[in-house]
């Protein structure tokens, strides 16, 4: 039994709010020996002084030495099993370019490439082409019509971009056209499954115009399509927990995981004191809101240890705002660590912190890895976290008699 | 897979003796900043000098963030899995008065009403008549006959009592009868599948029945059934561990819950000492023995912090007699937190402490929540304690080659 079986028929409603603020990649290393981790060095003390009131520790993600992406990392956080609910590529690309995939949908990650004269590829990723470039390249191909399917095409970043296929019946099963090599051309897609047929058909035909348009482009003259995969059905937080949740997040790929759960996305605001206003003004509407900060994982990312530091000491700068607004349940915590050290994400334990009046109190006073590793919540996976929120928010009835 | 299946194929037996001390709702929280729990601030040296040798640590009754009650509490102690296994309220409320659900019975939970005119309810709990009262019209109710199936009525307390229908092949999909509302009258049980037809059948006439023997009654007029149950299908400890179980305890939902699984259960003392008395008088008969301390609940339910600190000395008090007795193995933890401070259960981690020869030592010197956070059991499911138990008792074999 999950736990959403549990809190779906123990969840009651109240005027509490919950307020989640995940600093994405917070969790760090040291770059030097001795040294402390990004938060660790960051002054902090409006966090510290969260942490001397409220209860410390630090959650899995996912499992032990797993390292998540975007997607599982926040399913986590809003307390649904990842290894149970799986986001397939093309749906989390769809998200993270605020594209709402809807139930006749079936998406897939483009990527343009660079082929030779026999049509083998050369580079997959087409010298990784600028984002203005590639946005062009999507306009042409928007001219492509397929019989009995619309078709979107939407940019990313650099020679990326997102192909949404629609129409009644449309299915996922459908194997990449992307070789993973180089010297061999694309492959056709395959449908896995009689019901994937057609998705792999619409498909074909999509790459077959493609072809053409883009034959006299430079060095992008070709595409390969990855990760086919429709809207993952996800119960709503609503269902799962009663809670009517809103997600600020400045990044579409986070507003789009947030709807994916039922959540109700706020216009995006361009930055955290933004994001700060709009809680303030959203307050009575909601009584759940997720907020996302995105720039302790982007400097984690780039290497750069003390620029992750500024952002997180620009993070602690927003707390006293957000606790004047009194949330009964305030948690700060990440969706997985991006140690600057690493320059990529990482399996580490990321600290959290639970803010509420029904608090055990720890001997933590300072908001920190290290420190974390002794508050009360002890370590434990991400994704019962939500439940906590839950019990300390006052929106869980008891379990049995 | 369950541990429970190991521990039915690996448990060996032994002379060793286990003591399973709860101490219901003991974790608790400050009442003031700053300040410590019921336990922390108890004076408890016995309890302090047990857990200076012995091993600590904190324990999530079911999972983080759930409360449980009696039920789910006393079999995750027991070792059973408390999502695998649930007690209906029917059965549980009939274990709750000592009666002793039977194969062919369906228990349900009654509760006296009041209705108007026009047979509509306008207190759902007849104002809370008490108990003397409901007795009276308990012993009105076994007047009553139903061709084919035996009654029991037997009051519980207040508004409260529970009647079980005896009979072949009675099933349990049964709704209730209480519409969990005022102004509309009673429901009639309806039967969730075919199976359960007669015992809706039965339920119908006994409701029957007693609206004529109620009807000038004054406030109870009427009666609510619900939570229909059967005796939950629980594998005894027998059976999983190989062992010889009794129950001491004081008030008979405890003594009930021993029963479903499997443990003999010795008379009733009316108190600790007598409890403790017994368990010196039986020591050679069985060799676990559960010994329930209602009191450090009740106090924590009645929101008195020194009285449940009182409470919690007077365990205390009697560690010294049980320690005397020699168990290879002696636990004192609680089924779940019941915080004066919140005046009901919590599903705030509970404290454990576990007394054995083979502890490897920690550097917890005090019985208290913050203690038992930097102890050697770190945090865990309380489904693993009993296995914990049997392995310092010596009593399981090594798994595997």
């Amino acid at each position: 039994m999950d736990i959403q079986d549990l809190t779906r028929t123990l969840n009651i409603k109240n005027d509490a709010k919950i307020v989640l603020l995940v600093a994405d990649g917070l969790g760090g290393l040291p770059i030097r020996p001795g040294g402390g981790t990004e938060l660790e060095t960051a002054s902090t003390p409006n966090l510290d002084e969260l942490a001397k009131g409220g209860v410390c520790g630090l959650m899995n993600p996912v499992l032990p030495g797993i390292t998540p992406g975007s997607g599982p990392g926040h399913l986590g956080l809003f307390g649904y099993d990842p290894l149970t609910y799986t986001i397939g590529r093309g749906a989390l690309e769809a998200a993270g370019v605020d594209f709402e995939l809807g139930p006749n949908d079936v998406a897939a990650r483009g990527n343009f490439c660079t082929t030779d004269d026999s049509g083998n590829i050369t580079d997959r990723r087409a010298g990784r082409i600028s984002t203005e470039a590639s946005t062009k390249l999507v306009e042409k191909l928007r001219e492509i019509h397929v019989p009995g399917a619309e078709v979107f095409v939407e940019p990313v970043r650099e020679h990326r971009f997102v192909v949404v296929f629609r129409g009644p019946g449309l299915q996922d099963q459908v194997d990449d056209s992307d070789p993973q090599a180089t010297g061999v051309p694309p492959l056709d897609p395959q449908a896995r499954d009689s019901d994937s047929r057609r998705t792999a058909d619409v498909a074909r035909q999509f790459i077959h115009q493609a072809r053409e348009i883009l034959k006299r482009e430079q060095p992008a003259n070709m595409l390969t399509l990855r990760g086919f995969a429709r809207r993952p059905p996800l119960p709503s937080m609503q269902d799962v927990y009663g809670l009517n949740p809103a997600a600020i997040a400045v990044y579409p790929m986070y507003r789009g995981l947030a709807r994916l759960v039922g959540m109700t996305v706020l216009p995006p605001p361009s930055n955290l004191a933004g994001q700060v206003d709009a809680l303030s003004r959203h307050r009575d509407q909601f009584d759940f809101f997720f907020l996302h900060f995105k720039y302790t994982d982007s400097t984690g990312e780039d290497g750069n240890f003390d620029e992750k530091l500024r952002r997180i000491e620009e993070l602690d700068a927003q707390i006293p705002r957000i606790v004047e607004l009194k949330p009964e349940v305030l948690i700060v915590t990440a969706d997985h660590s991006t140690p600057a050290a690493l320059r990529s994400h990482s399996w580490h334990p990321v600290p959290v912190l639970l803010a509420a009046a029904s608090c055990r109190p720890d001997q933590v006073a300072r908001f920190g890895e290290s420190d974390c590793l002794r508050g009360g919540l002890g370590q434990f996976e991400a994704r019962y976290l939500l439940p906590l929120a839950l019990a300390h928010a006052g929106r869980l009835q008891k379990f049995g008699a």
